[in-house]
């Protein structure tokens, strides 16, 4: 059994129950609006941010959950869904897990209003329900991520980073809607707010983990993720085994990962070979390790 | 006095404390963010919003304001904004306003960011102080906004819509905002339901006013306004002027009305002396004079 469906395992009726209610939360008289949201609901990924509601709220709820701990996850994958589409625009993406992107089939213009209106209606979902405390996670979360994509955008190609910024780049864009749906769990069934902030910084660690595991992905020459591989070095971001490489080479070194950090054409197996050799590699699955352990 | 000086009069002192609170709302740890942001401030324009939020809230609580009408009326700003900034992505426009846009002067990425941003932070201004029913009208007319401009885009070069859409059409896309604007300013200094309500029809009117006038603006030859001329009909929309020529146009003009929509070469001066032959402009001009009126 893969690992996802051994997560989904103990709350599987959840989970089947949160895919209606999901698709009806993105209803609209504009028959347009339908097909497009019948179109995402197809599309659906993994649903990881649900899962961690979902098992959060029954850990913390003695097995049970309740509507408050369904509308969280529908908020949650309401403005989630609403920053994919639009990130797809930003990015002139035409594919979204094997499936066209909505500017694809639908032009730009759509696809940014489909994402308002995924986002108001996350919004109203709360609101008309009272949900002020669940509310206010979501929101927290939205301004963390785009404050850490900033961060990380103003310190692209800008070396003298330290290891505290990497932290708060990766803790900022990643972790912290892995924190949010765990705190939101938790606050659904009304734990303590001790037992929320630790469900919080819980999802925290975890986030990073994943983050660094991500990064690491992107320096591998595995075919299996799927996923196009050196992205963040040809777009000229910094992630971990870069960063630890470019500080353990000699001048020389220096150069060539210079010159290779946002270079569409560069050779990537020779810069592979190298961050091997500056052991970059080896540090992050140690960092990786270290943040599973936490 | 232009109009607006006059408008803006009795809430001057108002509109110059909100410049203060608005900068504020908006500051953030990351410097490459508070730089766009002070950017965004510098770049403002008419403050259309806030000053009804201003104007309605004095009105309905003893000339008084309070610290909750600044909050909705920078929220709907703070939205407004993010709205704007995303929306010039979309278009690819260089310009706002006479200046660069975020997208012009920091790339798409980022101004995609930036807009999201601005967006939390105006949710939670209103989470934080617990404005819930101030942050409850501007979402529902985020909602209203995206579903009226999706609405306009699935009718688009259908020829056969009525009357009664064309007026859902503007409703949704402009009234609703300047709506939420005035009910705002009812509701920030706790104005009955009724009362509410009523200042809610009054904004929607007077928007669909606006936005008639608005859509008259593109049809006329003169060039004060400062708009590009003719995109409605340059982008295949069918505002007022069109929609009533072609009802009353005859078999060949209608083929020539049809041709000309989305028809960036379209020779504009002679689709203008059609529509203005077919009474399309004549009646524009009455249809907006009714509603102000109302």
């Amino acid at each position: 059994m893969k690992v996802v469906e051994r997560i989904k395992e103990p709350i599987y009726e959840e989970m089947e129950l949160f895919e209606k209610k999901f698709s009806k939360s993105m209803s609209s008289h504009i028959s347009l609006l339908n097909r497009i949201t019948h179109f995402i609901v197809n599309r659906k990924g993994k649903q990881m941010r649900p899962m961690f509601v979902f098992l959060v709220a029954k850990m913390m709820g003695n097995g049970k959950l309740n509507e408050r701990s369904f509308r969280g996850a529908a908020v949650i994958e309401l403005i989630h869904t609403a920053t994919l589409v639009h990130d797809d625009v930003v990015d002139d993406s035409n594919e979204r897990r094997g499936f066209f992107s909505i500017n694809a089939l639908w032009k730009n213009k759509i696809a940014v209003l489909v994402g308002d209106y995924l986002l108001s209606k996350g919004l109203l979902l709360s609101i008309e329900n009272e949900d002020f405390d669940l509310l206010k996670i979501i929101s927290i979360a939205v301004r963390e991520m785009s404050q850490g994509e900033l961060l990380q955008i103003e310190k692209a190609r800008n070396l003298d980073i330290t290891e505290d910024i990497y932290y708060d780049i990766i803790r900022q864009k990643t972790a912290t809607l892995l924190a949010a749906c765990c705190a939101m769990g938790a606050k659904s069934v009304f734990a303590s707010k001790e037992e929320v902030e630790k469900m919080y910084s819980f999802g925290e660690l975890l986030g990073m983990a994943f983050q660094i595991k991500d990064d690491l992905l992107d320096y591998s020459t595995n075919l299996k993720t799927g996923k196009p591989q050196f992205q963040d070095l040809k777009e000229g971001k910094i992630t971990y085994p870069f960063f630890y490489a470019y500080k353990n080479a000699n001048n020389k070194q220096k150069e060539i990962l210079i010159n290779s950090l946002g270079n569409k054409k560069v050779q990537t197996l020779k810069i592979l070979e190298l961050i091997e050799k500056l052991n970059g590699i080896k540090k992050t699955e140690e960092l990786a390790k270290q943040f599973y352990k936490k």
